[in-house]
């Protein structure tokens, strides 16, 4: 539980006062004139930096869970989806062209490896148990899942990464996310459970089940994020969650995506308070949770289009007004000089 | 009051279609599908082609009711800002940069000329009187200002633009705009007037009697939109409700800014009925105006970051998104091809 100082506030408050010399009324850019000064605060130079280097990166894997009818897709498309991010063919990889950012994908617990190049497996942990049954992951499996994240994080910021963003891959993931979130903020399925790629009523049910029969199950190790994590996340959870710290305790920003990203988000700010000052959430999807996660880590989304896809697709999205943010405030004349 | 037919709905229906097939689950991309499915309807090809050609055509003008205090800035800041488009320092010019969209300014209106290239002024009509005490315009200004605009549409759309945007520049421009507003929607200064630039709360009150008094000495001629945009307009105002008209009539679409281009695109699609469906709002400003005139039209803004910086900024930064959506259109593989 080591606490993490925010970012610079001088830096923010020379970002601020920078924004209010510029040729236009004091504070017209609206939220626009906040993220560019969070933006220099976070690199700790005013004016920031230009957005150049925004990475993606997706953490796939498989749930056990899927096979008691959570989602309205079959696990085989979990690997489908890695080799369709590999040929650049997912919506992530889209969205990532249009706005300038990069996108990684790693497997970490995909159940079928078939025809998936050694590097995306570097990191593989395996598919995640059925968390109504028994826990999710090993303790060995957690930390292994969590270094892994912590490495990628690590690795991207040493070739010059700017700015992170968590994306997430994997048929299943919204139910443990969301019983991740109940347990977190101490609420029941029926809470947190949303539609994922669009279940029916019956699977809503099913699904709402089985994350209280997981929470029944862990009972109070609920409380501690790390047993939490193990009991009810999965491998490529973790790993998000390592990633997300990992950038956080190097000075790196993270755009938030929608309802598995704000859980590892708040899984990341409880283990290292103070997180959530690195962070900004990119958008809102539809599911429930997704509200709830980011309203706990008092994030506003700068994109609300009612998107629901994963990917940290929400996320890239908003990478667009992040850069444009930073360029206002680079690039505006000041009043005086006009 | 010739009606205006809408986009493409064979078109629109093949890029929903479209949309379907992709590697995704359906819907899962929000508002980014309508949207992308609406640029295709509106080119009349699917998919779309990419939005390679938008433009931001800012319509410049001072306003003579300015001189009765409704701003917080002196009229001398309008041309200081036409220089300050020109030098590519205003924020309209760093937003439009960061998304890809060119930016233009001309003078419509402004008092003083001092240095501005003869192509900015080549459609200046002259100054709005002030509103409350006589007709903005005259009907021959009227005309000529409404003639500019559709003038400076037909050629960007022969030079190639595939998107447009009407962006405002001149002190005093939201009490005609809010005045317009007011009396297209039979409404009273107190509804619709908001802090521009930032007033305080005694230039409000001013504010709204000024509208008042404009809304009082013309009657009845309010319900006429020509004669309410001669009467209550401007120069500017007028050029740009001619551009928007001069887009959709070429079936070319809008992107709408916030307060001032809303209530012009309200008087576009009262000229040509039907017009509103050629136009998105790319942002929703904090003048409460801004939100009675696109809700009148049934447009969601696909931004809303608490801007007011007017000259067109909000909508170029939804350009981002507009692009982002026809990229997700036209590159993410299909389901059957995975």
């Amino acid at each position: 539980m080591t606490p993490i100082a925010p970012p610079d506030p001088s830096v923010l408050a020379a970002a601020r006062s920078l924004s209010d010399a510029q040729a236009k009324p004091t504070g017209a850019l609206g939220r626009l004139e906040e993220l560019a000064a969070w933006v220099a605060a976070c690199q700790g130079v005013c004016p920031p930096r230009p957005l150049a280097d925004v990475r993606v990166v997706v953490f796939a894997g498989d749930h056990e869970v899927a096979a008691s009818g959570v989602s309205a897709y079959p696990a085989e498309v979990t690997l489908a989806m890695v080799h369709g991010i590999l040929a650049g063919g997912a919506g992530v990889n889209a969205l990532a062209r249009a706005v300038g950012a990069s996108v990684a994908v790693y497997d970490l617990g995909v159940r079928s490896l078939e025809g998936v190049p050694a590097e995306v497996r570097r990191f593989h942990v395996g598919p995640a148990r059925a968390i109504h049954e028994q826990d999710a992951l090993t303790p060995e499996q957690l930390d292994a899942a969590m270094d892994a994240g912590d490495t990628i994080a690590a690795e991207a910021i040493a070739e010059g990464a700017q700015l992170l963003i968590a994306g997430d891959l994997g048929i299943g993931n919204t139910t443990p996310s969301a019983a991740l979130l109940a347990a977190s903020l101490d609420l029941r399925g029926a809470d947190v459970a949303g539609r994922g790629t669009g279940i029916d009523d019956k699977k809503l049910a099913g699904k709402v089940a089985v994350i209280d029969q997981a929470l029944d199950r862990i009972g109070d190790r609920a409380r501690d994020p790390r047993q939490r994590l193990a009991a009810l996340g999965s491998a490529d959870i973790a790993a998000a969650v390592g990633f997300i710290s990992g950038a956080v305790r190097r000075g790196v920003p993270v755009v938030v995506d929608g309802l598995i990203a704000s859980v590892e988000a708040l899984l990341a700010d409880e283990l290292y308070p103070g997180s959530r000052a690195w962070m900004v959430a990119g958008h809102r999807s539809t599911e429930p949770g997704c509200e709830l996660a980011q309203t706990h880590l008092c994030l506003t989304p700068i994109l609300d289009l009612q998107m629901r896809l994963g990917e940290g697709s929400g996320a890239v999205l908003s990478v667009g007004v992040l850069k444009a943010a930073v360029a206002a405030l680079r690039e505006v004349t000041l009043l005086a000089d006009l």
